[in-house]
């Protein structure tokens, strides 16, 4: 088998590691391995497929050559790096929003248009993991029928904004229980603890975050339609997994058992629906989970066609690197 | 000013100490003050105005007559006793769900409906804390234009399940920052700390929770108007305070100004709505508050003459004991 030079940037975050991880665990063919980190983190050592390795830095791009660079570093470090390493021959793979909107950029959820992937111009762009959980969710419900609107509230987890955010919510967490003063937060405006901030990323002059524009903007570039959307995001004071109320409308009569079956038949999708025996999904069981799973799928009696369901996924999994390493499979088979 | 004989049943509890405290802030008018709870707590001592009480139980209801009692002992609770209280002459205001939908029974919000307290017949129902927080927001909605549809996701803290679901999180908490296993939880089928469960109240046939079920068909007998609406109650990791995400469809056009300006004009609403100033409703900062505080109000493209808006409410107050005392003003005024 074909065996790939990788980069990964952003190599010591969350979403760095875990891409390192499943590497790792599904057995990528890497050939050479490159761990870029910031300036402040060159020099450190990372373990990866049990050889150490240490971590390079922006000056070291030119000094190698990369079939593929995953990148998880931020939008702007994506901006100002993606180039260099497309020009010592990666693919890259960004999971930031610098080049999700790009008309010259795939924003690929395998899944679902994998065939995007070969339209590439040296960047691949993850869609937001909001995006991608939800979507998982409405494209094995749009092969059923026309979807005529969808509203969407989230409940995302903290592992969204990286290690320091997961720290500020154990260290509220241990001052709150000790009885002492909760610490002003640094991560968040607001105490994430005991509290429901609805509010990701920047305000937007419409009224929205950005995060819940980039939910309506990217499903219309994944699915290739407008599909009339509204979303709310909120971030509650979970550590990992994030979970969306989902309300479909259809434009045709669909049966909650031909959407089960749906669900069964789609890859990447697990149902978790039976909830007189308790079960449905729950962002406390599912880390480290691959799929997106779904439950508590009902009609929905205010307005005709409409179902309500409720999915649960690990954010940093299928929503950021599992998403990205699934891109990197297709190019290596194809 | 005519001063009231009143009993306080579950009185140990955390919506009947919040009665207490309320009568207390609010200066209402106690002639005797009758604290009731289980068998069990018989005999312990309550401060109340300052004054010393002993905890009297189901065997004391006929030493004395009423002329008002509040009620937070569950729905079982109710049914057994409410009407020996009654035939001690009191009004019994009854916050569990045992009378809501008895036709005989005013459901009441008083900034809504305060004319239907004239129609008891000795019992007044309180609505469920998340209904109250949403017809609060819709009620001077409908003020502007019929609505059209109602889509709501609630993220409700545990204050509502009581004192003993406040503690479980509180234990999990500890041991989870302890590093120890996290014990079993005994409250919820599943552990809340870092886990969103979409599931309050039990299970019904259609799907739905019952505490689902409670906001829509209240909401029907509240508005007296089937409005058509659709729900998705979640619990989340917080101590206290409720939020809602509320998509509201009207019939007619309707502005952000007018929306906005007929929530500063609605009794018992608080308009929060300045997010580049980061100013949102938020659980955290509202305990202890009366008002239903409403934000994040936008258009939603995804429908014609749609909002989306974000709303937070502390439960045990507006959304349970407060409700249960503007109630018992109406009729110490009327």
């Amino acid at each position: 088998m074909r065996e790939m030079n990788i980069a990964v940037i952003g190599a010591t975050g969350l979403v760095g590691q875990t891409f390192m991880r499943l590497l790792e665990s599904r057995n990528f063919p890497v050939k050479n391995f490159y761990p870029f980190a910031s300036e402040k983190s060159a020099g450190k050592k990372l373990e990866f497929n049990n050889e150490e390795y240490t971590v390079l830095c922006e000056k070291n791009i030119e000094e190698q050559e990369y079939d593929i660079a995953f990148f998880s570093a931020g939008g702007q470090i994506a901006k100002d790096l993606a180039e260099r390493f497309v020009n010592q021959g990666a693919i890259v793979i960004d999971n930031s929003s610098a080049f999700r909107m790009d008309e010259n950029v795939p924003l690929v959820i395998p899944e679902i248009n994998e065939m995007r992937i070969d339209e590439h111009n040296g960047i691949i762009a993850n869609p937001n993991c909001s995006t991608i959980q939800m979507l998982m969710v409405l494209a094995p419900l749009r092969l059923l029928s026309p979807i005529k609107r969808v509203v969407v509230s989230t409940y995302q987890s903290v592992s969204g904004s990286g290690l320091k955010a997961m720290e500020e919510l154990k260290s509220q967490m241990r001052e709150f229980v000790d009885g002492e003063k909760v610490s002003d937060p640094v991560v968040y405006p607001y105490h994430i603890l005991n509290n429901s901030l609805p509010h990701i990323d920047r305000f937007l002059e419409n009224g929205y975050t950005f995060e819940e524009m980039k939910m309506i903007q990217e499903t219309y570039k994944i699915m290739e339609e407008d599909i009339p959307l509204t979303v709310t995001c909120v971030r509650v004071p979970v550590l990992c997994c994030h979970s969306e109320a989902i309300n479909v409308e259809f434009e045709n009569e669909v049966s909650l058992e031909e959407i089960r079956t749906a669900f069964k038949e789609f890859p990447g999708v697990e149902l978790m629906d039976n909830p007189e025996n308790l079960i449905y999904p729950l962002q406390g069981d599912l880390e480290g989970t691959d799929q997106v799973h779904v439950g508590r799928i009902r009609m929905d009696y205010s307005a005709d066609n409409a179902v309500n369901l409720w999915c649960s996924t690990d954010n940093i999994q299928k929503g950021a690197a599992l998403n990205g390493i699934q891109i990197a499979e297709y190019i290596l088979n194809n």
